[in-house]
């Protein structure tokens, strides 16, 4: 039984909120824009499954001509490996037993696993981990402005590059980097600086790994990166147009969501709180958009309620009982709150999916 | 299997993270104290499950002596009345054919079972609902200054009265307000000024239901509320500590977490991302803090990871590998981002329990 879940079929003026639905036609054209984007420029494309986290979008992805996924942690790889898929990165430092022994548990069952390190310390736990008849592919993570994880010159790069390529249970498989937004100049700097280095010493650097949605379509200045991930572009949200990576017509993802009270000419509460959009601001001073009403602004946030201020609303707000498309600042952290994903097309509801990934702890 | 849970009986820095867990002896301590006040004063409780969402931890709340549960919405309740609980109060204007078809099934099954409503809209949908063989109880939401949901004045608290008492499925059932912290004059004055119009009506008010966790020490300043509603006290976090409600060492949860890349002699990053803490500022400028490092900031997350800048950190931080306990801003929120919740005492894990009430959507 599929409750409390809408049936294929069902109009989506009838289904109950809050409820996130993603538009089949807008998914497909995403994923059919950013593929072509990459194949005209000669990069492979590598799709970060954390927006998603669906098997079937995965699937998608990759027939539409993906190269592999890019996942975030081991427990979020093993479901998409349990679903056949055979080319993972995982752009993540892998520390600690319970996780290094899960993670020689995947190498040992998909073709191309991948992992990043920027550590000496993280590569001593691979290095212990890994054997010679199953080495394990390690990518340098390299920090190219972003100021997260990543070593901080290619000088470093190499460094850790040479340990990779000593270790006997691991392979040097190239470099990452998660980009800072507008940073290509500083990326394909880096890139081609360690490229150098590395070719100076004889040392290969098959993958570079550059990624990012907001800029996604200035990946083509950075000629040295083999491949682009990225992860927001499938759905999209607010944070996207605002980059101008999109326009609001490539708006996959709504939340629908009733207005529960009109308690004052200049506010309502709709039923999408925190635990339908999160608080994510993304450096937005709302908490999403309201589409038909571009002044009605989302001001505060419950748990289950968003308080909306009228006063810079132009059109009359709709009265209680109403259903309102809302956008998300951000689309990827919405994904995470719900054990299914609602599509449709025409409006009408055409399948509904199970987040599989949802809540993979570590 | 449990995997990727903890066993009982683990030690908890064998436990891989990111991970919230639940200190057993802190999580009674608040449970009694809170039970114990409102026995003192002679309140009624009604714990908000929306912080654990979890059956156990409701049936600690009730054999404390709690009267009855508090949800947010139709499917959260389900969960609860499935368990057995048969005292839940919604706080929520429940709208809809879907949810008040389920709302009427709830209230064929269990004992006590009663909403709120701020809007004659609301109401027009309950009574065309409910029959007098089986009518529901209703309450009026009232703002005493939180400017959320509720009618803006005991005159029209008086006139939804009314209205519900005159519906022959509805029965009314009292005022119930979500106050502004700090607010306890406001509410008395909202509620003293109600029961009185009430009264002069001829209309009896059994309930009169006020709530919030921040200052809930201050609810006996309420003498009109017959009984309080409180959620977050149960596991306590950062911003009640802030408040004054409790002390660090009535923080139930932690999140256990990594320190997975030292990039910078300033920065470090942990594996507990916003899918972890929730973006939940709550007022803070940072983004939850870490147990032992006072000085140590977590000032951007991004899903799967925490940037800390340790330039004001007195202490030396750890080495890549170690574990640290992370005290979120909100724990309510984190609660709904994983499937189940650690458990433990003297630092070892003691159980693992579903959130049974994760993710209910409407």
């Amino acid at each position: 039984m599929n409750y409390p879940w809408p049936e294929s079929g069902t109009p989506l003026d009838q289904v109950a909120t809050p409820m996130p639905v993603i538009d089949e036609d807008r998914l497909a054209a995403n994923i059919a824009r950013v593929q072509t984007y990459c194949d005209q420029h000669g990069k492979a494309f590598r799709p970060h499954i954390k927006t998603h986290k669906i098997v079937a979008v995965a699937r998608q992805q990759v027939e539409a001509g993906a190269v592999g996924l890019n996942c975030q942690k081991v427990t979020e790889a093993e479901v998409f490996a349990d679903a056949g898929f055979d080319d993972i990165l995982i752009t993540y430092n892998i520390l600690g037993p319970a996780k290094l022994a899960r993670l020689k548990a995947l190498n040992e069952r998909i073709a191309r696993l991948a992992v990043v390190a920027d550590s000496e310390i993280t590569l001593a736990g691979l290095a212990s981990t890994f054997d010679a008849d199953r080495p394990l592919t390690v990518l340098v993570e390299c920090d190219t402005g972003a100021k997260r994880c990543g070593v901080q010159t290619p000088e470093a790069a190499v460094a850790l590059a040479e340990k990779i390529a000593s270790a006997p249970g691991l392979r040097f498989g190239g470099i990452m980097t998660y980009p800072a937004v507008g940073g290509a100049v500083e990326v394909e700097t880096f890139m081609a600086r360690t490229m150098t280095l590395l070719s100076d010493k004889g040392i290969d650097c098959p993958v570079r790994s550059s990624g990012g949605s907001p800029d996604l379509f200035a990946a083509h200045l950075v000629p040295s990166a083999t491949e682009h991930r990225a992860g927001t572009y499938v759905y999209n949200d607010r944070s996207m147009v605002r980059a101008g990576h999109c326009t609001v017509d490539d708006l996959a993802m709504h939340i629908l969501a009733t207005v529960v009270s009109r308690p004052a000419a200049d506010r309502a509460v709709l039923d999408c709180g925190s635990k339908a959009l999160t608080s994510d601001l993304l450096g937005f001073t709302d908490y999403g958009s309201i589409h038909g009403f571009e002044g009605a602004r989302i001001v505060s946030l419950s748990e289950e309620h968003a308080v909306v201020d009228l006063s810079g609303c132009a059109e009359p707000f709709p009265q209680i009982g109403t259903m309102v498309k809302v956008v998300p600042n951000h689309t990827c952290v919405v994904t995470n709150l719900f054990d299914r994903m609602v599509f449709h097309r025409d409006g009408i509801v055409t399948r509904v999916e199970n987040v599989d990934a949802r809540g993979t702890v570590w």
